[in-house]
């Protein structure tokens, strides 16, 4: 829908989420100010939560009877439940009767439903999630993959390059963006076999400034920071959990020396608010690599976080990321067929 | 020298850190108030640092001419510098001139020296790096390894959740430890072959508590946060990074409302103080696994590290840790061998 003059169009997986579909529904509809909305899940549990049991304008409703839970293994919930919001949300999108899907559910059984009914991109052997971190007094960098893997090979790390390079290009605005390899240090002989030799292979990819330590994915020192989904996921959480704790101690301080009660409160109010603003992880990964937009959420989204993963799911749409990475993937592959017959020819 | 009335004498090693010799020998000097300390490294770089270019009372100069940088390669330059400082500060512990080492060098090369100097407790495959992360409202929590190592098999990381049990008990005096192993997830399924496996493997252990998430390192859940050396690397980066980064946020928040300037850099004081004391890692990781005691310091630390890293090695030779992963490594190895002959019986 890049450039067509409409409402997008998100379709978003109401089962499945840590809370219930309560606050999945509430960000729906109020996503669908400006976004029309398809609410997938089962009928019988979304229709009381709708103003008069009805869907309003712009929000349409799809039955979708199999609940993929957080605990069922994504392979065997993919197989068995065949009519799961996961897959018939990915199944409009496939249709195109919607422009993106949006799930705060089962990541793995996500991955795997946008994987079978989208397609993967042309040279992609398995997409990416990949979220934005704000960076004080530099520009955010793109993080992936953040958990639809949970291992990777060294050819994968580069996919994961190309991918997010794109991603950096339609969300931060970056033309040529810097891309390190998060690693145990900067060295070259650093990060184990795996990651010395993706450190060899992306000599190749533009913008490829080397490995990089975890200090450096706040650091400004890059655009993007590519890695494997369980190393994403470990440093992503621990972000987010310190982020928590330092803002709790922070209050104690304040608390500390503020004299009366409502301006302690209104004190304590601005100090998490700047500090959660300039901050927060975004609200959803993106799923790279797949032919249509999908954003998973935290199992635990709140409503505000639920609309805030529609409007990435919206950008991700204007910007055209699909075209896009596919476009870069092609370059990609031929650039990598040609180191690959001069390495084999040199 | 458990339970022994005189000073602990402390090897530190001066050469190889990352701000050069001068924070070190400043703060081994602090640390000789209570500790006999012998400063390792080359003669002629240290002598100027010492007031009148002599060791003052209590401190011991040992020249080691050979100096191993940060960008060396461990295992090259233990093999090719015999008379590093880290090998001579091993060696001193090695033959009971010191009771201990410490270090602000190459971690790799750190770990090569104690383990070729001192050798392994009889059963550790690979020494671990511990560290302790305090926890805002509960108990802090030991995570390893945090460099010791870059891949880690199932086995190893049940011997890491022997031997950062034993270090949870000396340093935090918890009597039973909780032990996580690091994943992306709680569910089984989850964490990729080798943590699959290994959370099998430590089903036998006592204590173990399942798979846990990053979130969980940070959350009182457990004492023992159990991960390879790689992945604790991220975690430990990635917690230090947040931490600053958030700090500088919430400094903002407050000088928003702070009037005036003396007053202002008092509060700013006091938040910087607040969260870093609640929250700052230990200045260093002590090495588990070897026949001696090894503390291994940040390469940037500055004097009062170097001090602290000091004063962590004492706290670990007073608590008996070497003497003590011994015998639990004894205890763990034949629980393991019955485990093996129910198994292959069974």
């Amino acid at each position: 829908m890049s450039g067509v003059d409409r409402r997008p169009r998100v379709a978003v997986d109401v089962a499945g989420a840590d809370l219930g579909p309560e606050p999945v529904v509430a960000g729906a509809l109020a996503a669908a100010a400006t976004t029309d909305v398809v609410l997938v899940g089962p009928r019988e549990r979304i229709r009381p939560l709708l103003p008069g049991g009805v869907p309003p304008p712009g929000v349409r409703l799809l039955d979708a009877p199999d609940v993929v839970g957080m605990a069922d293994d994504p392979v065997a919930a993919t197989y068995a439940k065949r009519r799961s919001s996961l897959l018939l949300a990915a199944a409009e999108v496939a249709a195109g009767r919607a422009d993106a899907m949006v799930t705060p559910g089962n990541t793995g059984a996500a991955v795997l439903a946008a994987a079978a009914r989208l397609g993967r991109v042309p040279g992609v052997t398995n997409p990416a999630l990949a979220t934005v971190l704000p960076v004080p007094d530099a520009g955010p960098t793109v993080l992936l993959d953040i958990g639809a893997t949970a291992t990777a090979q060294p050819e994968w790390l580069v996919e994961f390059a190309v991918l997010g390079a794109e991603y950096a290009r339609c969300r931060l605005g970056v033309e040529q963006p810097r891309i390190g390899l998060l690693s145990n240090g900067h060295e070259s002989v650093k990060g184990g076999p795996v990651r010395r030799d993706a450190h060899l292979l992306l000599a190749a990819t533009p913008g490829y400034v080397g490995q990089i330590e975890a200090y450096d994915v706040l650091g400004g020192r890059v655009d993007v920071a590519v890695t494997d989904g369980f190393t994403g996921d470990v440093a992503l959480k621990m972000y987010e959990r310190t982020l928590d704790a330092t803002v709790g101690l922070a209050l104690a301080a304040v608390r500390a020396f503020s004299p009366i009660g409502a301006l302690a409160r209104d004190r304590e109010r601005r100090v998490t608010a700047t500090v959660r603003r300039g901050l927060a992880a975004e609200a959803g990964g993106a799923l790279l690599g797949v032919r249509g937009v999908c954003v998973v959420c935290h199992g635990a989204a709140g409503a505000a976080d639920v609309a805030a993963g529609v409007d990435i799911a919206v950008e991700c749409v204007r910007s055209g990321v699909v075209t896009r990475t596919g476009v870069a993937f092609a370059a990609s592959s031929r650039r990598r067929r040609v180191v690959r017959r001069v390495a084999v020819d040199g």
